[in-house]
């Protein structure tokens, strides 16, 4: 039983969070809705049918009893990976669909709310949906930031670099001098513990064993990483994995994603559009093999996550997702939760690297300095940063 | 010099041909303009921009003196494959561009309309001009078939099935008997001659012998065709090409497209929805490889270009694309015109099979029975049909 | 009842044939005999093998009584495309098969030399069986000219470039001129009659009308070809196919097969080893592609397969299999036979281009002028080359 | 300076190690040296030329005055991923590749052998050198287990199933009881310290802390795996990692590589010919994906490597590579060498999985309990077995 001043904080978050979806999505022609340029990029109109499907799928409709599904079909078009539910939709499939309309995604959205706020305020709710209401908010933020990254790569990839916000908020500039802090060896300890929500993959506080490192204070800038561009970084085999060079011959890779070099300048496409390089700025949109490049480059490596979690009280972190030389993999005693939720990490635990921190796209109040993300080595798209260690 | 009432005329069916493409779009929402579900099918609101282009690029242009281009990057979005004009867009990017808007790509049609028929009234026209206009109305038309065909293939291949429109007028029924119709031996004539407009692969009036044949006077039904299906017609390898055989064993082929077997009933998407086989309707959407099986199943064979031709004066055609069993080769003496125009047809003289006659899809006036229509052996999403020889 | 000196006679054919096919492979090590660097090649062991396995199959089996098969598993590995007569093993695996040895295939050719000798002589043959067993020297003389095709691929491709064999005689050079022969409009006949072997595909001798032509006397040579990619003729989209441009910028084609620039020269692989190239020689190894963009080049065109036949009594033909303008389909009449042997040629009517002539990697005594050979469009490695028409 | 016993033990060790290849390649017909039936595989013949072209490249040439070298082509044929010393020849290259041949491959490993016996015994040697001649004979072992796993493939993909040679030796068969070793939450150490060789990848000996955990005494065996088999463990998506989920219905995986169901019976094809299984035999030849699978069914997990290392004298290890569920990844302090040998393995710390122990078809001596062998997850082909911790 859950007490009615928390029903009420239920309602305030559910609905603040769900507006910022939208909220999101403001700036953007029905026609950017739909596109899926590749096959990680998911169209905006399935971001916000997918996030509503999972409150639908997994709060209403096993706990309101004679709850009417918004429209049977939704099932097949807006689940994504959970095998546990049905039929999975072939992700490549997303951006053929030109319906349900955005305008039905819409309405889809506003019903699925007003049911879930007069649940939030029943006395159906207890417990054990409470954290599943907590993971599917938190779920809701992670598909606001893949909004933005997808939002990017769709307007980045337009001939005619389309504006996305003006407004968007300056960056502080204060990325001057980078610094090393130490650390000495011996037993630390990571993971979640304590109050509040965490994903399956954080528990497990435990002891790790480090050696003696060091860690930069401060991210990778735009600048320095035109320096290793200007040293040739992308033709020198050495500084690569094998994979990583396949990848920049195969890609004729030669710059992070969305740089462009137009009449004697590097420029980038930022959600602004179109604009030259800012040199003091934090680097961005470079996958795992291009952020080892750099570190062999500077006679440096990547931290491990362990490292990155332990020092992380130390130094500012939030801009960019940074790629640590960690795999995803169980920490010591995870178990996978029982049906669908359990889904939600254990089964990608292969062949991934983890992210620690968070970036500007990353919803206020989303991250921690335990949160793991995870993605493929080869990927560019995520607001993606660089963190040395020694 | 034109006349005036020429020059009137023009307008006229500038004015109509143009407005016909806007309305075979009106029943769509904006999602349904923007996807590209196969490389073969493009969005509808490229289509709109391209038959633009054509206007812009290959009239106003050259011929207006100070126009001004209405968007200088729309030639990189909306060329299709004229080499001669600049850097082609690769047909599988169509479907990743959000933009142009919808909105933006009629406003440029209304930008480009306004223009050209100021300038079919001005003493700027003349007789060359006539012919690329000509071409122009009828490149036109051959998109509106496209946009029809490609609609199809959008909304049939959605989950939901939306309808198109309702009102679709009702196929009359008069396909019931088939009988063969008989020539003989001898030198006949085929291409076109006389006035009036005709693509450059049909000119060259000239003489072919032709042996003894029969053909049917009518279209295979949907009905014949189910025979075909239900004598495991796709399951015996003696009645297709080898390459066909592999299309079906690739594709798991088992129907014409669009055709689904739901709950022991034969069903098709329509442009009016799902609905039940019409077994007396003309068959759809088969390739040539489906068929030459058919007619291989049948003991009979699909008619020469040549043969249909010298026939079509003695039955009824205009339902359906009808497959050839004739390549798509020069007639003698053709001659690719200089210039970007001269791309229009000769460069796809190689593996590709001609169609003849017309379909309900084809705008009316559009066709002629010199027309030569062609397409690769393996598609099935144009409104194509069968028609038996001996 | 066939008499006995006709039995003698096809057992000295029989066995003269047989013989050629080993005396091809004489000069190879073993481990020529396996490998298979592109999916059009087969290793010789399986033309050996494959050529075997037909006589076995298609004579010694039905026809002699209690005839024991030499190794059941054959079938599977020797068959080539009979969908009659099991499962086709698919073409990529011959590359990957070490077993049966070489030494096993002679094995098998010995087995069935001997079967077939002892039956060719014995009261069991037939009219019937006389057909199928010039269709099974046809064959063999087919495969004889793809054993040097292939054999040319493999060590062609090496970066070792192996010797096949010295003696190899050399080229008479009387290409020098090249003059126009003029045929006049009207009826002519085209297609094979009379005594002797023919395929099933040039059968039904009918007549064609004809316009106004002109062929060229002699064979395009090497310098003559030279002077098209010296003037730019693999940059200008102009002169090439839509599909033969696509082909020119994937592969980036500059050349035919086997020529290389090195040190400053136009070098080739030939069955000799690598050579300077010889300006007067006739050219080889072009596809179609090639082939038309060349004729485009030379204002000129290929002439069709009815114009190469009608004038084929005029010119010398051999050198080369001369690309024609002609889509492989059926003659009129053309009806498939019943069974396996139905499959040699008919399901191959669609996409193809026909060859006319004969090669000198051709055994001699296999062409005519009514010989149909037939490939796709793309593929450059039989002794291909050009003669134009206009 | 290096003593001559050491040296005269070189010769020793180098000549034995060497025969030992040939040895391994005894039963083979000519044939099988040839072959590459997927791009994992490498023909027997490049593994023999390749082991000897490291000798001639890092050793001779730049140690032994004026040595010739025996083929200036077969640094381009043998070379197999080193950037640093020249063009790489594309992997999958190497099986159309007839020449040289087995016979000159032979010749190159006797001219290089004699120069090698030389130069070991001669007053050039030094200790920089030993450790180069201590990295290419464990480069030579590496490759002689590849050309056993090699060769299982080559012929146990065959048609006809070739038996490699009858007296392999027999298992013993002891894997009847399987028992839990349970260990103590602490600080262990791991990686190599002491005498010998080892890796660079096994060096820094380094502090680990380790949770509580049970390892398993026994390897998996034949009969537990078809357990999992018969509760449709194929079928349930719930055991598997989601990338091990779309490997299992793309290559509608069922059962281990080698496994066939013949008539009623689970058969394999061992290096002994086709057998029936055996269910008291450790398993073999099944992926990560598997593995883990496997585990996730009998509800415990695989081993971490550190796991694995400090457990492993407890356990008698050494019939099967046994998958860890650790990432490969340098060790604390890991560092390439400079140039060519230090491409030998940090290149590849990513998106590869580390197995532990040795096989069967690993040569005596050559493994040890800090060895990192490691694979990408989708591999079967090694001689891979499951060990189970929880």
């Amino acid at each position: 039983m859950t007490t009615e001043t928390t029903l009420q904080n239920f309602v305030k978050r559910y609905t603040e969070i769900r507006q910022h979806s939208v909220d999101i999505c403001k700036p953007l022609e029905i026609e950017d809705y739909v596109v899926q340029p590749i096959v990680d990029v998911s169209p905006p109109k399935w971001h916000l049918g997918h996030t509503t499907w999972f409150f639908e799928t997994f709060i209403l409709i096993p706990n309101v009893p004679g709850y009417e599904v918004f429209d049977t079909q939704y099932n097949f078009v807006f689940n994504s990976y959970y095998e546990t539910v049905g039929a999975r939709v072939i992700r490549t499939d997303r951006g053929n669909l030109s319906r349900p309309s955005v305008s039905d995604v819409y309405k889809y959205r506003k019903y699925v709310d007003e049911k879930m706020q007069n649940f939030l305020t029943s006395d159906l709710m207890n417990e054990n949906i409470e954290a599943l209401l907590e993971l599917g908010l938190n779920h809701e933020q992670q598909h606001q930031e893949l909004l933005l990254t997808d939002i990017k790569f769709i307007l980045g990839h337009n001939p005619l670099f389309p504006v996305y916000k003006k407004e968007i908020k300056e960056q502080k500039k204060f990325y001057k001098h980078s610094e090393m802090i130490q650390f000495f060896e011996g037993i630390y300890e990571i993971g979640f513990e304590g109050e509040g929500f965490c994903f399956d993959n954080e528990l497990g506080r435990h002891k790790v064993y480090l050696n003696d490192f060091e860690i930069s204070q401060q991210l990778i800038t735009n600048g320095e990483y035109l320096e290793f561009m200007n040293a040739k970084g992308y033709s020198d085999f050495r500084h690569w994995h094998a994979e990583g060079w396949d990848w920049v011959k195969q890609n004729n890779a030669k710059s992070p994603l969305y740089w462009h070099f137009i009449e004697g300048k590097w420029m980038y496409y930022t959600l602004e559009g179109l604009q030259e390089i800012d040199l003091d700025e934090p680097l961005c949109h470079i996958n795992f093999f291009e952020a080892s490049a750099f570190a062999s480059w500077k006679e440096m490596r990547l931290p491990t996550e362990a490292e990155w979690e332990v020092a992380s009280t130390h130094f500012e972190w939030g801009k960019r997702w940074e790629w640590t030389n960690s795999a995803y993999l169980p920490y010591p005693g995870f178990k996978k939760e029982a049906g669908a939720v359990g889904e939600y990490n254990g089964k990608f635990m292969v062949n991934q690297t983890v992210l620690r921190g968070a970036s500007e796209a990353t919803p206020a109040g989303h991250s921690r300095n335990t949160y793991r993300n995870f993605f493929p080595t080869h990927l560019q798209w995520q607001f993606t940063g660089i963190r040395l260690a020694k």
